[in-house]
């Protein structure tokens, strides 16, 4: 039977700032990533989250950024693996703490914005990431861009990894997405999203902007919940996997 | 035979800023308490930290702080003691990811500058700590001021706790330290700070300020390690202890 | 004639995060108190603020707060007077770069929040803040809750001042506002509260929830505009004020 | 007769932290960079700075950073030109109220570390913030790499510039500074810094690492302050220049 996991970025509030509904897609997806205080989230919304995260039974993951609160930590900065490593086991922790606290496990880890764009390229950061989840516990599942670096990583250190693949976001030959500076960079388009993440989920393949096709392997796709639009194709994306027979479930069941 | 204690704090270095004679004054204590980047500290000076302190041999704690760098977590904020579980909580999981990482454990926790203060006379935010600390791990040991609601409310809720003494500051008749406003807080005569805590761990008893004794627990001692002065104060302090007859001493090993 | 000021803050989000429906509020106000980046705002909102303050002809005022972005500015901090003023006037200037630099100038001065309510009845927090702000330039005039010891501050340094009312707030007997934690503290029927403004602007008397009558200073009244509801509320008032005959304009104008 | 500036980065401490020997350089050099809170400094410490500036009559200028204060501003982000403008304004402003306050005037900017090094190559980044000081006031003069793209910068946009060499950092044949990466990136030996920058005053003149000759600009000198040793260097620097008949005077008075 055809299975996968629907994630996504969660507990991204600060303060007296409110981003996301944060209740509403945990109805619709199976692995949370929660942010961990350095480009989004606080210690109250993370407990919060962990906490609604735990009673509507979706697995928990670390979603750790870089130190750049002012810009979402979608800034890429030039900061070394040696600190990486370190900022890393720091935001891991930091959830871990409230997962223990609230009597729950933690799945796993997944990089958020720049961290991740860098590590999906840079094997001196996936390394380091990869290094610092591992000497953590290395019981965690690493999340990484399908086919990246930092699942490489992952697996070259010993670690469950899971490949991520984008709903509403086209491939290049390569397999990279195509960037947001491009007109044709996403998918607007429910249903085609839909078609793109079963065809990926069933035959392992994605047609490409280039019109040819390549393999890609998915165990867990990226869902967004920021804005109300988010939700009704969260819910969308979700029923037609569910009517194509595609199994939702968090990575750690598969 | 009678032992105690000897606790400083450690890691507050941040960023490129240097604060603290960690490596040397590491030789003395037994018990260090690292900061945990919310009034000091950053991941890579806890990691060093950490590191450090393992191979030393010195057990370790928790620091944490209120969200404050700018005023060192030195001023008092009106945060509510749910706020206060969640910062706590954070603070305490951040460290142990490190600890974790190097292979290490955590013995305790202890709260830093305005929020050691405000514990030690809030039930309600005693309450908060000792909860975030309990349900992080009920194994760890929560320092704080000697009898005061901090140790109370450890207690209370089935936590090993330590009473802090301090070697070089002068009592009141209520059990509180002199206020640092008034011109006797301090004793700066390393000898007769030596002869306090030698006292207060044999005999359970201190010398107030109105010249009056009243009893005291001591099970662990508070040194400075911030100025090459404070390191000199520790050796003494340490050699005075030992050759008292006062065996130095981790508080999980006592 | 009767005339009097509206003023709301403006200029509160930070980064990826939005409050405030700045663009439309500006339809309503005469007066904008910007966020300075210690309790919210940013750099590049600050700009886009200042801009469309001009563009709409809202004076322009600095609304600066206490160095707590998680906090929004509104917990007591134990903040010496020194640095009050030291932060106070660090806020002023940065807002004034952007008044210079989009060839504007910065009518007034309002503190936020914790900083405001301090102020309302310390006199030295009030008299660090009025000295930043007469030491900066003795020109602006600065907001404080009428008849608080932040106008008394101000008065005594030779600044101007500015009354400040609130449409939406009981008052007590002694002139100060009942607590939000109280029941009947806000007033929720648009109607009463623009009665309200409307006698204290005319008659310079208030109803308390005692029943009893006050006399009480409005040069400007406090608006919101944080929230659809909000926006609708200040429209009303905007009327009813209007159709009573008062003039709205700027404090500096009057 | 030959004259050249003398500039130091000054007020790097924030809160606890103490960076730098402010006090003595201020002795030696004839124009002060301010840090602005941003990578290193704080309202307090800028107070500080910009008083005992005045007290020595010492030029003042504007220190501006990225927002990155774990990392002391020194390292690359990926910050767009338009979000540059907006925190260069802010950082100038921010100064500029402290100045105004003390009643003094400010000088010169002068971006700092991966500013400053971004802004040499970069005339988008560079034009950002010529744009920015100017815009704040055109009679500031802006401090840029000698040569480099932040001093085109300047010019062309009507801003009185000053082009910075350093005295204990070598040369490369495209007039660029060696990376630190490299052996023989810096000068040791004070003399024979004081002698490269005398050859640079009197005859425009740099020996090459590659053993060539090149012509450079110096209108301003950059001085470390950061040690007791950088002090000495500061203080030979000085006395040498003074004995070969350089002037040392802050640049407005040249």
């Amino acid at each position: 039977m055809f299975q996968v996991d629907l994630n996504c970025d969660l507990g991204e509030s600060f303060g007296a700032y409110r981003i996301g509904f944060d209740d509403e897609i945990l109805n619709f997806v199976t692995s949370a990533n929660i942010a961990c205080g350095f480009h989004a989230g606080d210690p109250l919304t993370m407990r919060k989250t962990v906490r609604l995260a735990l009673e509507k039974s979706v697995a928990i993951g670390a979603h750790p950024g870089l130190p750049d609160l002012a810009g979402f930590g979608r800034r890429n900065m030039d900061i070394s693996p040696e600190e990486i490593y370190d900022i890393v086991i720091y935001q891991i922790g930091a959830l871990y703490g409230f997962v223990k606290a609230e009597g729950g496990t933690m799945q796993h880890v997944k990089p958020h914005g720049a961290l991740y764009n860098m590590a999906a390229k840079s094997p001196q950061i996936s390394g380091a990431i990869a290094k610092a989840v591992y000497n953590v516990d290395p019981q965690l599942i690493l999340f990484g861009l399908s086919g990246s670096e930092l699942v490489k990583a992952g697996e070259s250190i010993g670690l469950r990894t899971a490949n991520e693949v984008f709903a509403d976001r086209t491939y290049q030959q390569d397999g990279t997405l195509t960037s947001r500076r491009q007109s044709d960079a996403l998918i607007t388009d429910c249903k085609k999203a839909a078609e793109q993440v079963i065809r990926i989920v069933k035959e392992g393949k994605v047609l490409t902007r280039q019109k040819t096709e390549i393999t890609i392997q998915a165990d867990t796709v990226c869902i967004h919940g920021d804005s109300p639009h988010a939700l009704v194709f969260a819910r969308q994306i979700q029923e037609l996997l569910a009517t194509s027979g595609v199994k939702i479930r968090p990575v750690k069941n598969g």
